[in-house]
């Protein structure tokens, strides 16, 4: 195998590195997106990163493709980005069609939770596994699928969205308009909601004694002891687990990966959440599936995205 | 092709026929299964009744191999029953190879559920779609799941558990040990079970006029507009059509097929059920999969099973 560009675009930054086909980084660059400069104006400085990055480590003639990881919906067989909350005018865009123009070299896209799957079966520590689950839990909760060696991508590509799994049928409403899908009981973001939900009643909880909730706040707080942060924490690793639960029941995996920013919180998660898991898998999956977080942690979306022309090139 | 034996293996009946490519079936026998006499008695009574058949059918000479669809678990690589809560004693036992050894035909194995979405593959309304879900709703809940072409059964070969969904975190507890499993709110079991625990707050509902309270009992009563009958109706579908849901977010199917004994409620089932998915679905998957009853109603086992071979040797 040759090298490999990876490009993880997203909201605020772009990352684009040039990696090996075992995971290594051979150099890398950040840019910031700025979207409100018109989406030409955005491949254009990517194009000229790659072009910086090539030309540095001039490796130019082994660089096999381009591999794009990109928020919302896009279209890999066009590589278009379809839809993307974080790039509102970039509907249909055909962004990968850019990139080779501009760089001559065959580019590739994919949803970054589907990159982030395959950046796990490429170069994580469960590489090659035929059969593995994917979920990032940070803003929102994004899942890739590999089942029998295969991307599970359906019938149209937009397969598969786990975290609109409802979990709680009276639970909180989620944006995508139903009440309680995993996402709005298990994501960062619900973690924070739920903090100032239950505010009035727990006034005094070492949540409020930092100056900006986040997910980390809650969970630390829960470590330590504190009470609302362990309701709140408890909540959150029920519903995900008994959402894993159901996956493990569906696809029979290897391995659950959990990455994104909530899998920062480390040990105190992963511990409570095999053991909640457990809780929720029938007697005859007992065992059958790790549950574990990704150790791809730095640079991941760059590995992502490369991973996605080592996938397609398998 | 040539033609393939299948045997829809029950716990009550066996039922056995020679089926050609297109699912037609030229001859076919049902026997008593009579576990009790032993597993070596069932398999020579089975051995037999193919004999019997090839005689009959005088086409020995073209049959390819032969399929069985087993309820309970099995090892389709080893063709093994491992264990089936209808056959206590078949623990580990090797079906297949019996029956290759007493016909000379090479055999396959398949749960029963699993032969049910290859026999819509095979002979079905959608066949040889390469993105489909199957469930049968009868006394529990089974689900096959073809994707990508490829009938998806997992790392350990105990995938797709749909009936072990959880879509009412504190609902009924399930069989297997969890608490508002799919199967325990919207099987054919459940339907009665709701009959029976409602009964005291509607005691004249209609569903009580009948000697044998049945799911259908229950489905009729729903749909001349008794009160009790609407509300588990109503309870049913709905759990029913959040789970179709989230297998739609999941699997982004062409279709999901619905079969068993509670599909022959038909077309009042069906409307209910598609209306109420669609309230489960999220804006982005509207459209994208259908949701349709089983048109293998007729020996559909023997269909199921027959297409296991087709399947494996397609």
């Amino acid at each position: 195998m040759g090298l490999v560009i990876g490009i993880d675009l997203g909201g605020t930054e772009t990352k684009i590195g040039l990696v090996d086909e075992h995971g290594k980084i051979l150099n890398k660059t950040t840019i910031p997106t700025l979207v409100s400069r018109g989406r030409e104006d955005v491949v254009a400085r990517i194009a000229n990163s790659i072009h910086n990055i090539l030309d540095i480590a001039n490796e130019k003639d082994k660089v096999l493709a381009i591999g794009i990881g990109s928020p919302g919906s896009i279209d890999r067989d066009s590589g278009k980005v379809l839809f993307s909350p974080n790039f509102p005018d970039w509907r249909d865009f055909p962004l990968a069609s850019m990139i080779r123009k501009h760089t001559g070299l065959e580019t590739f896209i994919e949803n970054d939770a589907n990159a982030f799957i395959l950046g796990e079966w490429a170069f994580g520590k469960y590489k090659g596994s035929k059969h593995m689950i994917g979920l990032t839990i940070g803003t929102g909760i994004g899942s890739g699928v590999i089942s029998h060696g295969q991307l599970i991508t359906g019938h149209n590509g937009y397969a598969v969205e786990l975290g609109h799994i409802i979990v709680e049928p009276n639970g909180p409403l989620c944006g995508c308009g139903s009440h309680g899908c995993l996402e709005a009981v298990a994501s960062a973001t619900a973690i924070v909601r739920f903090a100032h939900e239950y505010r009035k009643r727990f006034p005094d909880s070492a949540i409020f004694s930092s100056e900006k909730i986040e997910a980390k706040t809650v969970i630390d707080a829960a470590k330590s002891g504190d009470e609302l942060g362990k309701i709140i924490f408890d909540r959150f690793i029920d519903a995900l687990a008994r959402g894993i639960g159901g996956f493990i029941h569906t696809f029979n995996p290897e391995v659950v990966i959990v990455g994104g920013g909530v899998s920062k919180a480390g040990d105190f998660l992963l511990k409570n959440l095999r053991e909640r898991v457990d809780r929720y898998v029938m007697t005859s999956f007992k065992g059958t599936a790790k549950v574990d977080l990704s150790d791809l942690v730095e640079d991941a979306g760059i590995k992502g995205a490369a991973s996605i022309v080592f996938y397609r090139k398998r």
